[in-house]
């Protein structure tokens, strides 16, 4: 009778409550990851029809079977909307997939900041997207806090993309005033923010607050939303900032390949249905 | 020690597959309705987030608190492109919800054709939106199969909606081509059918299909999508037919009080993201 092997086949449960009665399930065949950084714990299971997960403090961020409509959606509305992004701040995002949407254009730079370390390796191994997007020549690697590092660049940014996990744990101070206020101080005229900004069924307090404090900021505060299958809810919020760009204004074009994303896509996206207007009347 | 009473207080956990090793899971607090049916088992639970579910074969059909988002999307985009709707058929649909809808507009008549009476009286007794519908005069039930229904009345309607369960069990002959060749007989020259069609992440396969023989019989054949939290995926699939109206045709105004759609979100919902438009090619 022998102990089992790391990596060997499993059949584990794992929940993600969305409310307390309710959420999403998934058998994984593997665990391939799990351990603690120093800021949250990080896991990377198998399962059959996502293919690779992962988790962060047991909240599914990545899958790769559907990763794209979340990651497409993050990125590919302000690059359209800009009229020529050269340099991109990528705040979070450490598992890569905002970085892959983003390289898929003309840039000169991008600059991702990611507080863990550690997600950054994990992604490396476990998610093939990832590596190719490190030795791109454009990329920077910055192992800070987000709200640090926007205190204290001496840059500016045309696109700031904000990938952040949920308003627990480290990510915290990403979805709050301050973070935005600051963030002024990376933009140049023609700047556009985008960001996640939580589940627009479950969410709604918290999108609510944020609606308030960043029309206090910023000119243009558009809410967009997306399908993202393996989220809570199936759907995400996300919100467009500017202070010159408005959401429907197409400058460029996407590029070749995308599988969610396209200029209908982008008007749609900026459709919200009553419930979400109303509550950012 | 004593046996449980009925509608006792319980907490069985209910999960429903949206893939061999993934899916969606609620607590019930309570189990409000379980029997089997001639044609299904009908489950009623209550659960603390979404509040009453009701189950077909173990499937997530309704729920109180996100109902609005499927029935809505069901009904009002043909509803808002039909230039003056009078005669209404609905197949399927015997929990209420699209009726409901229905009878927000100041149609003649509204045909319902549900084949399982006793989805009717479960829904009356736990669904507080169906018993007000059946009490307005315009509504006439008919217990039936929905396809020997269409073979066989004299009558046509200007707005057909499918409500359907999934192509398993009692409804499986109302996603066949034999099925939507019968229904021109009840149509005329500005008539509309508007059928869900399952979910565009997880029933890639039969939505091709489907598509492949509407377009066969109908000269407008256009998908279309809206999200629905608590089915597979978190977004669902539907499709407008026509011969003659366009789907991104406004002919009407929708009602007040609705809490998902709007004009906005009729044109939204006909922009398909690339993986699916790729299906339909």
């Amino acid at each position: 009778m022998s102990g089992k092997k790391p990596h060997e086949d499993i059949s584990i449960e794992f929940k993600e409550y969305h409310t307390p009665s309710s959420g999403i399930f998934f058998k994984a065949s593997k665990q391939l990851y799990k351990q603690d950084s120093p800021y949250q714990k990080i896991e990377v299971i198998e399962n059959e029809h996502f293919g690779r997960i992962l988790l962060l403090d047991g909240l599914i961020q990545t899958t790769e079977k559907d990763e794209f409509f979340y990651h497409e959606m993050l990125v590919h509305p302000a690059f359209l909307s800009h009229p020529e992004p050269r340099s991109v701040l990528i705040i979070g995002g450490g598992d890569g997939g905002v970085l892959k949407e983003v390289l898929r254009y003309p840039v000169e730079n991008v600059c991702l900041v990611e507080i863990d370390s550690q997600v950054i390796k994990v992604s490396q191994e476990y998610f093939p997207w990832l590596s190719p997007c490190l030795k791109d020549e454009r990329t920077e690697l910055v192992i800070a806090d987000g709200t640090e590092f926007i205190e204290q660049t001496n840059k500016t940014f045309d696109i700031v993309c904000v990938d952040s996990s949920e308003p627990v744990g480290p990510s915290k101070s990403l979805h709050e005033e301050d973070f935005y206020q600051n963030m002024k101080r990376c933009l140049n005229s023609r700047s556009i923010i985008v960001a996640q900004t939580g589940s627009p069924i479950f969410h709604q307090n918290s999108i609510k607050l944020k609606n308030r404090f960043l029309k206090k900021i910023f000119k243009v505060v558009c809410f967009y939303m997306s399908p993202v299958p393996t989220y809570p809810g199936g759907s995400w919020a996300f919100v467009f900032l500017s202070d010159s760009v408005q959401s429907l204004e197409i400058n460029g074009n996407p590029p070749e390949g995308l599988l969610y994303f396209n200029p209908d896509i982008h008007r749609a996206a900026f459709s919200l249905p009553n419930f979400f207007k109303n509550e950012l009347d």
